[in-house]
């Protein structure tokens, strides 16, 4: 271990006895408390600087109730987190804007969903003044828990819940319009006369999969069921689904994948089979990952969103509502439903169709 | 943000109004005490559970000094966390080991060094039990900053001070055997009858860098300057020392890269200038990091050391410590000087080298 020790630690009562105040004096200036005259307040401010005094958050924190920290949860086992660019995309964006505001990003990583609970014991346990939720599943124990926890949040990603058991309020959210962007997707591949136009679809128990789903029967009225395959927006899965769509549809002329990833792994499949893309398929991803997107042979037509803007846009709702809580309620704000007051409703971002060589 | 309400929290009152029992009393059996008789505790446990209360854990810590959560604090830019696979793995290792001690990872992002002083008062603020600290570079203001915040603290390589400046008390680390490891890179490469052999070092204001620099000073005594070329440990760090070798010495046979990725930066320098790896110039990496030593063409001969297992290690070494603290001192243990006590001393892992068609 480092060699720490309590010793090298100023007490507060070493900083009331230098600035030659009482405790509870000494107590008020180091926690941002009114009613101290101005000079003992320097006195006091003196003493801190001079000793190298650091308050103890936790014993701060029962009087303020700000940490100057949002905790980061992403629903995906540690592993996905660091394969998959999309979270440090999202994470750049939410990185800076807390660092913008001097805000400590701290992530709380998980094996798996059996984690969770201990997640949201930290969240409850007064750590942070907020929290950042993103890649949630539908039947994930997560919400309910950031529920009881009492924690201000925002979700990367609509929640999929609305069936009535929890609480009335709106949870606040960013998203981009998945199902607009994956009806902009289908309509260029028909307007290409491609007409047997397949969907890899993502993890269909996250809302993200399930609107660019929507999207693509919003376009293929009655689509043959052997033209959608489910994936699970990774390379694997897209290999998998395109395999599977090939065996049931050998005569597929288009594909539309969930994801970049997804499109990676089955452009793989199609150059295996010997079929030419976009002569034989036209392919459309989603997400214009770069540099996925760009570096795969042919480069990929895809939907953008702008992941990196979503992460920032969380941050900044996030933040925004606790300071629109602490204006309206004090100090208590922040951790309770207070906190809340003025804080912005949810934030769709709209897409856009990259055209590059695949569709 | 969230759908929460303190009104949805109970409170301990409600617990102690519960189970008909005073609210200090509630407050013993919720905070681990003692000296409240059985039947009184049993009625407190069902309250809690009957109500769902989760004790706030920053009243908690004050009385408890325990918050089942471990920082992680890798001393990098966020970007850099995310693009190099080095610290995915010890991620991995350390997330692994504090999910089986159901300890929760806390991981502190930053943008940049500016943002240490944040990282130093979170750690000082009583939100985790210890923390693990890596990549660090020799003018980091974190150690001093960790220090201070006295929290226990394994190290990932061995920090770079040694000047007497600090607490005469050793930090803990765990380390490869840098040194050892390069020493055996060069000799294989002298053995296959490399005469002109260069290196390319990582970055040197850290002492992973300074060491394995020395273990190719021990084999190339008296190299000539210009066989030396200081990288960063990234990819386009390799290449741009590779180019400065050649424009150098042209006529050079043989390189060491400081870690892989520098090495695969080098390879497609030399392949670019139409050398033959290794026919030409042999090549030597450092990490084993899978897939990039084994997809480069031709494969990495490089040498491994455990990545995994040394996230593994920290975190088993910080926690042995927090338990042995405990054990020794209590309550207080964790945090201060006491909680070090029993800890374990500073390891350091073989390496070996693993031979493929580079070198």
């Amino acid at each position: 271990m480092s060699e720490s020790s309590t010793a090298s630690r100023p007490t507060l009562e070493a900083v009331a006895a230098r600035a030659g105040v009482s405790r509870a004096t000494a107590s008020r200036v180091v926690n941002g408390g009114d009613g101290v005259r101005e000079p003992l307040v320097e006195r006091v401010r003196r003493a801190v600087e001079e000793l190298g005094y650091v308050p103890n958050q936790a014993a701060r924190s029962l009087v303020t109730r700000r940490h100057d920290a949002v905790a980061v949860v992403i629903a995906e086992p540690e592993t996905r987190v660091f394969a998959d660019p999309f979270f440090a995309l999202q994470l750049r964006g939410i990185s800076k804007e807390l660092t913008a505001h001097d805000s400590q990003l701290v992530l709380l990583l998980t094996e798996g969903r059996d984690d969770h609970a201990r997640v949201g014991r930290y969240l409850a346990g007064g750590h942070v003044d907020g929290a950042l939720v993103f890649s949630l599943h539908l039947d994930d124990p997560l919400p309910e828990l950031i529920h009881g926890a009492g924690v201000p949040t925002v979700f990367g990603g609509r929640p999929g819940w609305g069936d009535g058991t929890r609480s009335a309020a709106s949870p606040v959210y960013v998203d981009s319009d998945n199902r607009g962007g994956a009806r902009e997707a289908v309509r260029h591949l028909a307007a290409l006369g491609r007409t047997r136009i397949a969907h890899i679809t993502g993890a269909l128990d996250q809302t993200s999969a399930v609107d660019r789903l929507d999207g693509f029967r919003d376009v293929m009225v009655d689509a043959d069921p052997r033209l959608i395959a489910e994936g699970d927006f990774t390379p694997a899965g897209g290999e998998r689904a395109m395999r599977q769509l090939l065996d049931g549809c050998p005569d597929l002329d288009g594909v539309f994948a969930a994801n970049d990833l997804m499109a990676s792994g089955a452009l793989r499949v199609l150059r295996e089979r010997g079929l030419r893309v976009p002569d034989d398929v036209a392919l459309i991803g989603f997400d214009d990952m770069l540099p996925v997107a760009e570096q795969t042979d042919p480069s990929l037509t895809t939907v953008r969103q702008d992941i990196e803007e979503m992460g920032r846009l969380m941050a900044r709702l996030l933040l925004r509502g606790l300071s629109a809580g602490a204006a309206t309620v004090g100090s208590a704000g922040a951790g309770s439903q207070e906190g809340l007051v003025g804080a912005p409703s949810s934030v769709v971002l709209p897409t856009t169709l990259v055209r590059r060589a695949s569709a």
